[in-house]
This record gives C-alpha cells, sequence and structure tokens, in this order.
C-alpha cells in the first residue's frame, strides 16, 4: 500500500474529512515533489477517497509533474488568491469538513484563520501523529538513500581532516569540506556545516568562523549530505598535536559512552533507556553537568525528525528506524568533544551507518 | 528609540498585554541574539513595562547572555517543560493577558494551543503588522552590513564567471564560488546557490545538479551572501559562447525590463507601478506568458521579506527601503533569462546596491 493510500486510510479510521499538508519535507514524503517555496502557499490536500491534489506556485507546476504526481495540480500566481482554489476544489470534492488534519508543529496560525474561515467550525487533528510513524520506519529504498548520504559524511569527515593545519581557520576547512562533496555530485548539506576549534569547540552549539588551528586543541566537525532528499549526520572530533590528559580523558568518556550506547541498540529498547546509558556513563565520569542535550534524534527525509533519544521518552525501538547517538561533554575553556553515528534498528540488533573512525586520532 | 521599545510601545497603544516572538529573525532583529533552534522552543516575550525575557536551551544561554542582552534569559533542558518557565514568568508580570502578539506567519498550530491552555481566551494580534514595517526601513549600521554582503555577492558572480569552462558541471561552478566565499570568512549563503545552465535555465525555479556547460548556453547565477546577519540576493545571466538572435532578444528585453524598474524607484512610487512597468516592457516584447513571478521582494534579515512587489501591491515606497528587482523570461527549450539587483531606496532616488555588470557579456 503506498504513502497516500496509509494516509487516506488513516483519515478514514480517524472519521477526518481531509488532510492539509503544507510542510515541503510531508509533501515530499507523500508525493516524491521536492520544493521549497519560503513564504508561497504549498499545500497537498488529501481526502478519504476523492482524489487528493497539489496547490503550488504556477512556476513550479511543470516540476511537480515531473516528479511523478498523476493527480491534479493547481498552480497559482502571485497575484492570485491561492485560498479561493483551494476552497472551490475541497468543496467540490466534500460538502461539509468536520475535521482537518494539519502538521500542527508546522502550519502557521495564518494559515490556520483560512482555514477556519473557509470551513468554518471545523476542528483540527494533528497528521504528524501518523506521519511521523510512517517516516519512522524507512523503506529498502529509503535507507539505499540514507547509507548513500552517510558514505558521503564520512567522505566529508576525511577531507575535513586532512585539511587541518596550523593557521587554517574553521571557515577555511569548511570550505574545503564543501567543495570536495559538491565537486562529487551533491546538492546541499543537511545543515550549515560546522568545525569548530579551541574555545568554540567547547560550546555544544558553536558557530564557525576565523578562528585559527593550533595545536593542542580539539578540532571538532559535525555535518551532513543530503542524497536523494535524505539526510545523513556525523560527528567525530581529532585532536590537533598533543593534547592534555584531561582533554584524553574527555575524549575517552564520550568515546564509551557512545560505544555503550549504540551496542544496547535494538527492537524493544527503550529511547530513555539509550540515553540513560550514555548519560550515566558520562555522570560517572564526572562530567554529568557538562552533557547539555539529549542523545539524539530521528533521520531522515529531515535531518532533524521522530523520534526524539531523551531521557524521559518511553518509545520502543523498532526495526526500521535511523537515528543519532550524539553524546557530548562541553567544558568551558577545556575542551569540546561530540561523537555522533547515524544508526540503523536491524530485526535483531543495530547497524552503524556512518563509519570513519572513532578511536582518538591525533592530526 | 530603540526597537523592543518601539515594540512595547506599539503593545501599549494597540492595548495589547505582551508580545511571543519566535522566529529567529525577529528574536535577532529584537536582541541581537541569533540563534536556530530548528524544533526546540526559542521565544522572545516583551511587556507593555514589564522586563522582557528570553527563553531557548539551556546550552545555548551563554551565547545570548554574550550576544548583550541585558534581561532575564532562561534555559532549559530537553527534558524540561518550557511552557511550565513560560507561564510561571509570565504570570509573575502579568496577572491576565487578555491579548497576545504573535507572529501568525511563523508561530505554529501547536505552540498557539499551548499559549491557549496556558492563557485561556486571550486573543491574537498580529505582530507581523509593525515588526515588518519596522524592518522595512533600514538604519545606517544594517545598511552597513547590507552594502557588504551584496560586494561579496558581486565577487561571488565574478568568481562563477571565471570559473565557466566546457564540461564543467553547476556544482563544480557552485563548488568553486561558495569556496571562494568561504574563505574570505563568510559563514553562510542566504539561500542555496544556483547556478542553472542549459534547459534548468528555461525554468524560473530549476535545481542546480550535473548539467554542464556548452556553448550557445546561458549560464544564470542567483546567490547571495549573509553578512553580520544581513543577506544579499543577486541574479546575472551570461552567455556561453556565442547565442541566437531570439536568446539575444530575450537578453535584451529582460535588461530593458529591469533598468526601467530600476530608474523608476524613489520615495512615493507603487510597487504595483514597479512591477507593471517591467511587465509592461515583457509583454510588449511578446514575453509576458514567460514572465510568471513576482518582480521583488523586501531583503534584510531575511532573503525573502516584507515588503512583496507584485502587480497589485499599492503600498508606497518610502526613503530607507531595501528590495529586490528581478524580472526573467523563460522559455521553455530556448532560454531562461534573469537579472536582479537590490535597490535602496534614499531620499529622492535610488541606489543600486549590486554592481556587478549587466550589459550582456559572453563568455
Amino acid at each position: 500500500m503506498n504513502r497516500l493510500n496509509k494516509l487516506s486510510k488513516w483519515l478514514e479510521k480517524e472519521n477526518i474529512e481531509a488532510a492539509f499538508i503544507t510542510s515541503p519535507d510531508n509533501v515530499f514524503y507523500l508525493t516524491g515533489f521536492r520544493s521549497e517555496p519560503h513564504e508561497r502557499l504549498l499545500a497537498l490536500v488529501v481526502f478519504q477517497e476523492k482524489e487528493p491534489f497539489i496547490i503550488c506556485p504556477a512556476m513550479e507546476k511543470a516540476d511537480a509533474r515531473k516528479s511523478g504526481w498523476e493527480y491534479e495540480i493547481i498552480g497559482y500566481n502571485d497575484t492570485d488568491q491561492p485560498w479561493d482554489f483551494i476552497e472551490q476544489r475541497v468543496k467540490a470534492r466534500i460538502s461539509n469538513i468536520r475535521q482537518w488534519a494539519v502538521e500542527k508543529n508546522h502550519l502557521n496560525v495564518s494559515r490556520y484563520e483560512e482555514l477556519n474561515t473557509r470551513f468554518p467550525s471545523s476542528l483540527l487533528q494533528d497528521a504528524e501523529l501518523i506521519l511521523n510513524e510512517l517516516r519512522m520506519l524507512k523503506t529498502p529504498e529509503e535507507m539505499a538513500s540514507i547509507q548513500k548520504a552517510c558514505e558521503f559524511a564520512d567522505f566529508a569527515v576525511e577531507v575535513g581532516v586532512n585539511e587541518i593545519a596550523e593557521g587554517k581557520t574553521e571557515l577555511d576547512v569548511i570550505a574545503a569540506i564543501e567543495y570536495e562533496v559538491k565537486k562529487k555530485g551533491i546538492t546541499g548539506m543537511s545543515f550549515n556545516t560546522m568545525v569548530l576549534t579551541g574555545k568554540n569547540a567547547a560550546s555544544p552549539h558553536g558557530t564557525p568562523g576565523m578562528t585559527k588551528m593550533k595545536k593542542g586543541d580539539f578540532v571538532l566537525f559535525d555535518l551532513g549530505v543530503i542524497y536523494e532528499g535524505y539526510c545523513s549526520d556525523i560527528t567525530r572530533t581529532v585532536a590537533f598535536g598533543d593534547i592534555s590528559s584531561e582533554q584524553q580523558k574527555i575524549y575517552d568518556t564520550v568515546l564509551n559512552a557512545q560505544q555503550e550506547a549504540v551496542k544496547a541498540v535494538k527492537p524493544g529498547v527503550l529511547a530513555k533507556d539509550l540515553d540513560n546509558i550514555a548519560r550515566t556513563h558520562i555522570q560517572n565520569a564526572g562530567y554529568g553537568e557538562f552533557f547539555p542535550h539529549r542523545l539524539g534524534h530521528g533521520l531522515g527525509i529531515s535531518v532533524h525528525e521522530y523520534p526524539s533519544i531523551t531521557a524521559t521518552n518511553p518509545l520502543s525501538m523498532t526495526a526500521g528506524m535511523v537515528f543519532t547517538i550524539e553524546p557530548g561533554v562541553y567544558v568551558p575553556d577545556v575542551a569540546g568533544v561530540r561523537i555522533e553515528d547515524d544508526v540503523f534498528v536491524t530485526k535483531n540488533s543495530v547497524e552503524v551507518l556512518t563509519k570513519y573512525p572513532k578511536s582518538l586520532q591525533i592530526v
């Protein structure tokens, strides 16, 4: 059963007349059409039985058709009122909408108010309940793309590590990484590539800039690439020259915490247990207060997607899930280390998709 | 009067107790704190007279403080419920919120429902009415950043044009552009750099890929850089080798349309008149149906911001505004040409901020 059918069946089961989907990632998941409309409206409207439709800027209509979408596509111009088209097309299919399924974490208040005006007294249900669940379990075709994205992420880290040299800036290294990756045909990174060194790396969310590499510092790489619409996300931390025993201890702590959590992944283990395995290890080493974020997050079409791997999430892992495991310890003015892999839950165990070495590398 | 004060005064005038601001761009505009929290909550809460506060992930608290914010900052962990903090802090300041100002084009339904649960029966007003107006008029400090961003955009086009050669792909050229720009200290592009050639350039929203440069085609560059938080956005189209007389005619049509619209910019002219000047010129040349988008858009902290320069917008231009002028003609299987400048409305006239030459260049 294809993805659209699954959504229609869910609408039927929940007694919801239609779904109004506007996030580019969910539109891509359901239709194969990838579009970034900025402030312009892009929407996919799905019904229980009636024919679905896409509404998009007129200049993207040909792309929507080329992506393989067989049903109606409404293209509107910048001077049109797309909501007139939506109201007309929906009412031609269903006389009375009592409930809409929308993406509550994506749909904005303006659009919510438009829905409310055009379809008075309709109630909103959360379409993300079903879409997150569907997207959480990857098909073999999706896995092929994610695996390729991970191979390119490994390659990107390799380029970056080879680029480290006294006096080069974080941005110099980023420029080299993205240059090599794009030369290989990658059109986009999963997020702004991060190369952080020195004090910058000792912040969990530093911003790369003109800080120069110097011996005795860690260099942290956090990056990912998009391959056929799917993201990878890897973090590696390497030493530039000799490091202190405290830096070494921090590295070993994070590495062991990461490896223990990875080893524990299998169907049936809870998200919070994974987080707690890594967190307990880091706490026992005395760095608990310096691990200020969750263990990881789901990964796929979005670089951060459902589920969240936190200390309180009781979700049980299932074969087919892909998520990150990325503990970190950031001691101000001393060192920042994070190590992150993308993992895939198999029938009985786990497959680590990112393969760049994790043992401490001294460049 | 600073930006926060202007927002507070507006709340007072409109009789709205508080503003709940969550878009990273508006938070940056009002506080100087630049953060990309992905799915995590970032909010700035502003009152008529009480002290404002920022709530952000705990790991970003130090960055928020470093950015110069003097008031309260609440940092929350991934396992906390940030809405508990928000409710408590707001109610400690104001016992009863009857109206919230929110960004209706940004706030999502989940957060709207949380506001509604925590502050029952409060009404929503649109904070973007005032924020768009404030951000529309650039200060000299903002103009300095935008001008620098435009200089880097000119440089980036120059790098790209020099890179054109038989057999190179669109992505090869993008890789070279971004490499050189990042080597100069630029941390981010305004959007995914576009280099399009051949049939790809004949679509207004093509996606760059492995298409190779070949003689007789146009090469279209659409790119921008972010400098100290402010965006530029430039488009140039150059010919690779000799082109046909129809390609030449399309180029001349777009160039003349663009120049006529630029020349017409001054305080008092209407957005729709600017659009119509360019559109009429293109229609008279017989290409009206191949110009499927608006003339331009405001530019600043966001690459697309208020106002929209469309054929129906009656807004009168004012000194201090910055926007793009970017007519395009895309004839399938023949040629795509777009020429875009960023312009600044001065007291009596217009200043063109992007300066890369526009006369037809044959590489």
